[in-house]
């Protein structure tokens, strides 16, 4: 049976507590054996990849500029697309669920991909804009609400 | 002196009102002698450009899909990008002000590209997410503000 | 009627005689009442474009970068799509004929994406590694062979 | 360390012979432990995927449509761009080394972008069209050079 990959959004810039939260989910689904995908950058992205590498998962990053070396250093597979915020939509499309946490502009537009894609979005503190962002209370509620509502 | 390229972003299918205030828009931005750029298709994007035919403007459609016969009859410049809503960013780029009106989650997403960029983004009957996003009571008060908000 | 797309695509860097050629082939492109489309940065494609403005034509430059400002002079209408490289692409199906000047990599690359969708495509003084790529001899052949294939 | 991240590009279709020369390059791949990227699809791809398998490595495909299920059966990570050829680009920027074989306009166009990018690419009964496409004699050849060549 497949992976199932899991999309972490956010910030590339974060409180320690929206870090602390996102190093929890990272973690949490590579103990349920899931692919982390993001966004490959700092902040929320890197929390959550250190997590998700504590607990020996596996992550991908899908960068905006064109060089692998922009990575965290959390990830295993670099994505190079050199195509800035159109990187967004690969990173919904690529996910059977999303999770997003706290974030911004950019985070408000892969909210948006994930709604105009039906891929289920769980959302931790963050944009509370569409009753399609299904609502998370913790960072394991989240993880286990994502697995649930992920493709088969 | 360059003409002012001003976006409109909306629903490829909406109401007959928002189908006239959006005709109204076109028609104003043509008159201002603005270029107007858009997804190219139908609803809003199509109502718009044909309000600018109508004033003898210019139209830009920024296709998602693979053919120019795509684009609405309204459209001067079709350009093909084959990429989805990997345009829509396209869009929001090339813009110096950008007119949302109505619309669902891929107007979400472009308004977030807006906001993110610091493209000035009005909003005629839309997403009321974000304080950056500057309100218009009418066609007329729109396009007035996004020809004083262009860049210069 | 639709006026006409023409593309035209080399390096942004070259030679004085390959300049003369690129200006002569805007200037023809415009006299024929074709838009000129090409990635709006220098070398050829600001020759043709000073050639196409010079004959009061209009010019469409898609741009890799994130900035309006990065187009040459002669640029009627940017197109920023923050894309790098795919926004070669962008022209290739834009365009309903390209002519292909001189260039490198990123010449051979569009010239590969002609071949692939069937865009008719005429080479200058450039890579001739397919039979379908269309010769020309000069300027002139080379526009009016554009303009017969060109797409109806 | 990192695993090496090979691509493996060529034609959706493809002959007998080229298929088991596929076969025998993704598995060199996953016998020397490197990560097999490529486009997700039918022919050199899923030839080159399902050796891959066969010697137990990870294989990722970058498809250029908008569903997980186009990914041929041994793609362990689909990226999903909806990009069309657009992901030709992705394909190449991830690569540490390229390996082409056979195939047509589509892998013309990225053997364009490894010669622009200075990717290093392999060739194997392919496009002969430029000095700086790496030839090789056979299989076991072209993965030594790729591993050798691969960015560090």
């Amino acid at each position: 049976m497949k992976q199932k990959m899991i999309g972490v959004i956010g910030g590339g810039q974060c409180s320690s507590d929206v870090e602390n939260l996102a190093e929890e989910v990272g973690s949490l689904i590579a103990q349920r054996e899931g692919i982390l995908i993001c966004g490959g950058l700092s902040g929320v992205m890197e929390a959550a990849c250190r997590g998700a590498k504590k607990s020996n998962g596996t992550t991908i990053g899908v960068l905006p500029g064109d060089r692998k070396s922009d990575a965290n250093p959390f990830i295993d597979i670099p994505i190079v697309t050199a195509m800035a915020d159109a990187r967004n939509i690969i990173i919904v499309r690529s996910s059977d669920a999303v999770i997003a946490i706290d974030g911004k502009y950019g985070t408000l537009s892969e909210i948006s991909f994930c709604l105009a894609y039906n891929v289920p979005v769980i959302g931790l503190k963050t944009w509370n804009v569409d009753p399609g962002i299904i609502g998370a209370n913790s960072a394991k509620d989240a993880v286990n609400k994502a697995f649930e509502l992920a493709a088969n």
